[in-house]
């Protein structure tokens, strides 16, 4: 990025004929511990640049906040509360689950965000999301050009489930990941030390989609066969009953206990998922509960070992408390490169994270087309996982290390995190006709 | 404290002429994220004075270590090892749920474990847990005396549940407040930013069984009404299931979300806990999967609201990474009184945090009979929980708050938190004969 840099400061000392131009920020989809991270690399970059960017608007509830005219003026905001969303959970200026559909199904969409954004004389679009979000970004780039108005449209990585392509990692990712092996290795000490007269069996409910990538992490908890957990269930691997059982046996008679980290979207090899498998309370409505307690119904009925679960839910991808230092960093550097890539005049990219080397760990920022990003999920390479099916190898191990180290703690007051308080100052709207989502 | 320091250093100098006789140590009970950091007291002030403690013999998986002469000799633990017990969660030799009945029903478990004492020249016996092992404790101090062997017997508090009475707070608890309370506040911030199109009530379940402590340190996570969590369910008061689904629709109405803190222990008028409210899978078992999937549930039938749940399970109780500097240093203090209590001869005691004041927090240890704590469970007072019953009180905050002060880290190799490794050698049997528990 040093060479981005250079010659953005360059170009800047001798921008000041051109006419700055607002940007629209936005969050989409789930959050994760570090998207504020991202939206203040952002903000403080293009703060950098007021000549070429006088203000960043943040969309209230995502890309909803730009079609509704529903915008935060960033700039009403002080450094300080910009800088406290580095350590700041959650999505500070919302985020929503929204997917404009095809210009042919809904075209009154597209015009409606291109008509905001002439109104406000909107020149960036900088969409913070998975792969839904890119394929939306990528679209906008397309209309907006089309419609004779072209918006600079740059994608910025974020999900939990890590499972964007080309880029080696998706800021969020290090930190669930750290969540989980962190939890993993203290429960299996506290299964251990009970297991002589109490829980045999532990299981842990991860999320991560269709991809294994949050269960693999669970993995770095323990190096050998003996350590927990001594099974996981990936998505990409058929469940298989039997085997399961078999293994969870043997772990009980050999270790005397039996940790289990078990993926949200473990299905059985004709793609049902375990967590709908017809189980019904006695309402008949279909049983709640996540896949862990499908598992533990299991290990109960075919083993009758005591067991515990945990489903650790919201709270893996919202533990700022415990986010990889690493994770911490990249989320800034996304964004700050998107801005430095837009102000170069760059559109329908998304900047990845470039692996260098695995140790010592070395990564930089490129950047790469949103076409080759959008609507492409990334799953777990099958190298990755043991050939039982059941652990991690030690590629996955070299791949995933890095990516959970470093401690980015958050400053604390009376024994609770610090969180950013923003003024939420709106953008006075400019078109005022109202328009419905 | 230091009066009995100095009062022993004086005494320690002219006991030469004593003989050292052994100590025996065992954790009893569901672990915590600090119980070995109490274990790291013990030993580390034993060692201290070695012409009165010769050596301090831990049980494996607790007091069913004594009874079937399985000790573990920490004199081969190096010091290093011994105080990385001070950031290790789980119990470091193993706890048991093993309760010994009463002396009429059982005489030879007591006989035995006073042979196993004899045989190993045990003086002084420290039990590190909860009410029940309080109560053995104190009978194995009385059965000692009357068997003509008497034996110093100390109770060394530990439990998350925090409900030990005498004691102003049980070490364990602060540590899992703070993780129920930083957790709440991290998944709220998650929650608050997608409840515009997605999940509108988070419910996370947590432990404390019939004391609503856990649960009351949830709150802690906000301090106005529309702050979350806006509805704890506590053991203490009778779930009232129209009251709830009311608040739950209010809360959305007025905040856009709801985050529920429930307790595992909320019960209805009757007794019956919600976690057994003979809902069935669809092989007729009871349902698995604890209260919050009940309450899940109930808001799904009742108000159709999107929701999500998290169930911290044994995640709360050994999160020693977020543990509070306060819980992690009163445990050891716990640890370390206990010891010079036993040399100063006292016996059939446990050291207890007695509060001096709220702001500034200051605190010191006491001691308290056994008598007067084994079998009796302190639960959250009325004054502590609003009127409404949903909420907690000032008067719970100003006794909350300095609980879960200070973070205290523990050091991380590669990502992971470094734990102690124990050699766990061996005291060779003296008796041989062996003992089926």
């Amino acid at each position: 990025m040093q060479g981005i840099l250079s010659r953005l400061q360059r170009e800047h000392q001798g921008s000041n004929v051109m006419s700055a131009r607002n940007a629209f920020y936005a969050q989409s989809g789930g959050v994760t511990a570090v998207i504020n991270a991202t939206a203040c690399g952002v903000i403080e970059t293009a703060r950098k640049y007021p000549n070429k960017i006088a203000n960043v608007y943040a969309g209230r509830n995502g890309i909803i906040g730009a079609l509704t005219e529903d915008m935060i003026d960033t700039n009403k905001e002080s450094a300080s509360a910009i800088a406290a969303l580095m350590y700041t959970p959650g999505g500070a200026f919302g985020s929503a689950r929204y997917k404009l559909r095809g210009i042919e199904e809904n075209r009154a969409e597209y015009e409606r965000l291109i008509d905001v954004f002439k109104a406000h004389d909107i020149g960036y679009f900088f969409y913070n999301g998975g792969n839904d979000s890119m394929d939306t970004a990528h679209k906008v780039s397309q209309i907006s050009r089309s419609m004779g108005y072209p918006v600079t449209c740059l994608g910025v990585p974020k999900t939990v489930d890590n499972d964007l392509p080309v880029t080696d990692n998706c800021p969020g990712f290090g930190s669930v990941a750290k969540y989980i092996a962190v939890s993993t290795q203290e429960a299996a000490l506290d299964v251990l030390s009970m297991a002589k007269t109490s829980t045999k069996v532990f299981i842990l409910e991860v999320m991560g989609r269709h991809a294994g990538w949050i269960a693999a992490a669970g993995g770095l908890a323990g190096k050998n066969r003996e350590d927990a957990p001594h099974i996981i269930l990936f998505p990409e691997i058929p469940f298989r009953k039997r085997e399961f059982l078999k293994r969870v046996r043997e772990c009980v008679n050999q270790y005397d206990f039996c940790v289990i980290v078990v993926s949200e979207g473990t299905r059985y090899k004709n793609g049902k998922f375990l967590a709908e498998t017809g189980t019904r309370d006695a309402f008949g409505h279909p049983q709640l509960g996540g896949v862990a307690v499908v598992v533990a119904n299991m290990v109960r009925e075919n083993l009758g070992y005591k067991f515990h679960y945990a489903i650790a839910d919201y709270l893996q991808r919202s533990a700022r408390h415990i986010a990889s230092d690493v994770d911490v960093r990249q989320a800034y550097a996304v964004g700050k490169a998107a801005v430095q890539y837009a102000l170069l005049g760059k559109t329908a990219i998304m900047p990845v994270i470039k692996r260098i080397s695995d140790r010592p760990y070395r990564w930089k920022i490129e950047s790469a087309p949103l076409g080759r990003i959008a609507n492409k999920e990334k799953l777990l390479p099958r190298r990755y996982i043991t050939r039982d099916g059941f652990g991690i190898t030690a590629a996955a191990r070299r791949y995933l290390e890095p990516l959970i180290k470093g401690e980015n703690y958050p400053p604390y007051i009376n024994g609770l995190p610090k969180i950013a308080k923003l003024r939420y100052r709106p953008v006075k709207p400019r078109i005022g006709k109202k328009f419905v989502v």
